[in-house]
């Protein structure tokens, strides 16, 4: 049996086939013309997923089901928006109906899907209860109860970047101090490696921006992480106290058997999971028992086509 | 069909006889000889329960089930440690299957019961995801997914009385800082109201407890409230403000249909209450959306043994 998933980011769309076991066969995919508006983009993707079908002798009949993946909210009526598509309340799930009458639909939170990928084939493959926090330049978050994407009553749930958990000396986007997103995402590493250089301390993490204060990223900080270098050291501690926190609090909460970090952030791996497992154990409620595994990623970009392709 | 409830607290056991549409039929309780052990304190189950049935002229294979509620965590093997029974990894679940062979028995934490009473007959009544605060000396938890209680992988989650929403002034009993709990038990509350007090701010509370700071409880603050004091406004205000951070960080991670306050603080609901609604829709990310209705319990002390009554 064959599923299509179908990735909608803010630059571009990825439609893929994928089989029974996960694995993306086939792929293709166009830009997303946010200027041109919602109607138009639907087209693309109608375009992008029946040409894919096409030419690769696919006829639509033979797809169980098309899911998709969008950087936003689904309300239980169906509606979006997605700030950064430009699209404020369009009726996404019946166009996407109209577009597709062929078949099957199915869309989530981006996040959400790439959690079903990452349970359905990556790294929390099999396991019943299971959260991943995906830690880009916001924080998404996707929970999995009963091997099934869970989004709560009214679909809005799962936006575990918004878990309020200390305080910043910084809003959050949302209006709210104290969000996950505002300790743990890579805008927020930067941030802070950027307040302490500021506040005039050394740091190679200048040298490898060249001078240039604005152009420092979350990778150049892991980098002078490495080379031992004290305000990145102190930039990842404190990342890594708050997200123990978070993935505390979340333990004390759902207790899942499973927690999987990704995004771009997990590229650092080694560097996030060094010790993690000890810090999150200190700030549990039970520190005593065995408690959730803490992972990292496996399917990387692909668990968007993926996961969208096993939604259900 | 009949059912046995029985909630186990650490100074008293009530044991009830509940029918189909949640009514306690029957109701008898002893102390909870703490002193004596587990032993003895298992031993006084039995009868208890064995004597509300004879008294009654029950029999017990007229009896579906009889659930239990602890004031503890119970892991994946049935151990249970419960300090204030003075319970270091008993075998619960195996003493009670030796107990009972007769009938099913099953067992959860007593704030979980709780909620389980609430979603089967009282304020969460019908509802699929729900999530119960109980607010008594500590701050205990339950949620309900798909009408059943939800504990997790290791049956150590709900415990959102551990959930991490600040930083505050005291540390928590769990040894870690910004608990829910250190924020919004009645302790929380006392606690705040004496250090207003203690740094020389003038208060009705403190008349209301004849000048004994020590004797203040958190029904004097919620009193003075009412006639407008201000240390008591302050300390209800940051309650309240901490709740609807709690209560937001939960509606974007579980997006629950309702969410029940419970416990003795609850008995405040009109103060409570009012504005709540309004304070997490602030901090919550999707704000114009439709979101989880905010209520108090109605079953009170009762929860306890129709909770467990109707465990499964």
């Amino acid at each position: 049996m064959l599923f299509v998933g179908v990735d909608i980011g803010g630059t571009g769309i990825q439609a893929g086939v994928v089989n029974e076991e996960g694995k993306i066969l086939y792929r293709k995919e166009c830009a997303t013309k946010v200027e041109d508006g919602f109607e138009k983009v639907m087209d693309d993707i109608n375009i992008l997923v029946r040409s894919l079908l096409g030419e690769n002798d696919l006829d639509i009949y033979e797809i169980n089901s098309i899911g998709f993946g969008v950087p936003s909210f689904i309300n239980k009526k169906g509606l979006v928006t997605a700030v950064n598509l430009g699209w404020y309340e369009v009726e996404f799930i019946e166009s996407l109906k109209n577009k597709f009458p062929e078949v099957k639909v199915y869309a989530e939170n981006d996040a959400t899907v790439a959690a079903v990928g990452e349970a359905k084939f990556g790294s929390m493959k099999g396991k019943d209860i299971a959260v991943m926090y995906t830690l880009g330049t916001g924080v998404g978050g996707g929970i999995i109860i009963n091997g099934r994407a869970f989004t709560g009553a009214n679909g809005m749930g799962s936006e575990i970047g918004h878990a309020i958990i200390g305080e910043n000396y910084f809003d959050c986007n949302c209006g709210n101090n104290g969000c996950l997103e505002t300790f743990c995402s890579a805008t927020a590493i930067i941030k802070y490696a950027q307040k302490l250089i500021e506040e005039g301390r050394e740091s190679i993490i200048l040298d490898m921006a060249e001078g240039d204060i604005k152009t420092i990223n979350a990778k150049m900080v892991f980098d002078s992480y490495r080379e031992g270098d004290v305000v990145a050291l102190e930039t990842v501690n404190r990342f890594k106290l708050y997200l123990s926190k978070a993935m505390a609090s979340m333990v004390n909460t759902l207790d899942p058997d499973i927690i999987s970090i990704g995004g771009g952030v997990s590229r650092a791996s080694d560097i996030i999971l060094e010790g993690l497992d000890e810090l999150v154990r200190q700030h549990i409620l039970y520190k005593k028992e065995d408690f959730t595994d803490i992972v990292c990623a496996t399917l990387g970009a692909d668990a968007g086509i993926i996961g969208a392709a096993f939604l259900s």
